[in-house]
């Protein structure tokens, strides 16, 4: 049976793509703001400041138990800009699709972007779709930019990070790595192994309300390893992180010992890390414990007047250094 | 020899990553705005309304004469904003980069994005980058999306368009379109034929100085012909055009009339179409014609109380109904 696929002409500007986007972009992304006849949108916008953000998303598999590439490109844009303590209000989105991608993969993975976009409170309001040739595109890719406002008066930025600070995770790492290589590899592991990817906004916006909230950084491709390695390299401060503190599923353990992986490279779709003043920390941990996906939530490492570096303590006393990433062992998981 | 070819390590995001982005992106695109080590951008902003647009890019070949996919992708968004009434000033952008692709072509391109957000007065201000295998992309995709401010109280858009309108294009139309076929193609004609991308802005800046503006549109994918039948949709009215008042370059006609192409439904990257009310036309493109690149402003025809169709009068007194395009001749020229 010949499925509808996407043609060329799909994504040639006229006739054929009109239809396409409204049979499966609009029809989905209906609202208020989305004039498919316009090319851009026009936004009523608060007096206040901007956050404006953009992720491209190319993971394959397409779809993967706990979500697809759709809700995905959500989750991912949507977090950048809670983590920046703004609340996500608007999306633009880009589909780079190719020829012969089914139809009807098509429309479930825009289904999903769609809710997704419900649940996290943002509108798509203006949009652009490409079709490449069979061969030179991975199926899809999208595109989301986002725009967003300002939650608080603080900024969480690495320039606000001290010594002595707590370092915060919201919940099991490396789950949405794990489950896409494993939905890739098809190593029959599947079981109980799903992405993380959500909306963060609910847990950015609980600890908005700290005064002494330093950072907020959700930790994608690269993992943990490479957030801290970033606020590594901001502050030129060190970085000691208790190892067995760090929420780890078991089923990610499993696999991840089984591989040869380290689950504190992987990435996580649907979790933050933050740094916050010492004092404040156990109150924030009681706060985001509270809320859904976060009953996890953990302190795990310090900030620490050392060398730039992060030091993994074992729970047995030992310590070793956490190197940077160099090369990913799992590419396009976003 | 080998030259240095972008690997799928530097789309990981690790250390090889960030290499790539400060060594090509942040090189080319510093600004004040912009903070790689963020993953969005916070902007102060005005008090205004705003226009929010995307556009995908992905041109074969990759460079052609009159410029390449990196000028092309802020020209487009860019436009974008102009065409709405917009003064653009933000910019995000997403490079998918094939792995292989060569970096000193990368480097050339990266260049002359630049090069062309100086020009408009844009800064891109946020960003990321994705790499995909070898054989999944066509060597470098690009997505802008942009941020601008309303310019004048009235926002041209096709619900003002009034029957007896004049219809102005800003100049030549086809260049784009035939230049990157040519350079597609190998066909040895290139000659004079050099692509028309640009800012439309300073354009537009000039039309919204009148108050009988209707309607604006940068004739890209699907052209002239394109632009036409989304107004007689949108508006149910009908549209006469005189084709012998539609400047078209003497190598794009040549092209055309070798190859068997209409020049009305080739890109164009640097012009308007403009609506506008017939007592102003006159002096709008008086105007017009004062400002680079529209010296060939002409009235090519007007809206008439018609049932919704495109009428193409002919000089010898005939007259045809200019089809809407179904499949586009050329695809990927943008």
């Amino acid at each position: 049976m010949n499925e509808p696929r996407v043609s060329l002409a799909q994504g040639n500007g006229g006739r054929f793509m009109r239809e396409l986007i409204q049979d499966v972009f609009v029809r989905h992304l209906a609202n208020d703001d989305l004039d498919t006849s316009l090319d851009s949108a026009v936004l009523d916008f608060p007096q206040d400041r901007l956050v404006f953000t953009t992720d491209g998303f190319t993971v394959q598999p397409l779809e993967f138990p706990g979500g697809n590439i759709g809700s995905l490109a959500v989750h991912g844009t949507v977090n950048d800009l809670a983590v920046a303590g703004a609340r996500p209000l608007y999306l633009s989105l880009n589909a780079i699709i190719e020829e012969g991608l089914p139809l009807a993969q098509l429309e479930r993975i825009i289904a999903s972007l769609a809710a997704a976009a419900q649940e996290a409170g943002v509108r798509v309001v203006t949009g652009d779709t490409k079709v490449v040739p069979c061969g030179q595109g991975g199926g899809l890719y999208l595109v989301t930019t986002g725009i967003g406002i300002r939650m608080a008066d603080i900024q969480p930025r690495p320039a606000l990070i001290q010594c002595g600070d707590a370092i915060l995770i919201s919940g099991p790492v490396g789950d949405h790595g794990t489950a896409v290589m494993l939905a890739r590899e098809q190593f029959g592991l599947e079981g109980d192994l799903a992405s993380d990817s959500a909306s963060v906004l609910p847990l950015t916006s609980a600890l908005l309300q700290f005064d002494g909230l330093r950072f907020m950084r959700d930790p994608t491709r690269g993992g943990l390893a490479c957030v801290v390695h970033d606020i590594v390299r901001s502050c030129q401060l060190g970085v000691s992180l208790d190892e067995w503190m760090i929420p780890v599923n078991g089923p990610v353990r499993s696999v991840c010992e089984m591989l040869g992986y380290d689950p504190l490279y992987l990435a996580c779709e649907g979790r933050i890390l933050a740094v916050i003043d010492a004092a404040q920390a156990a109150a924030a941990l009681e706060c985001l414990r509270a809320l859904p996906g976060a009953a996890e939530a953990a302190c795990i490492g310090t900030i620490i007047d050392s060398p730039p570096a992060v030091i993994l303590r074992t729970d047995i006393g030992g310590e070793r250094m956490l190197q940077e990433l160099e090369d990913d062992p799992l590419p396009r998981i976003c």
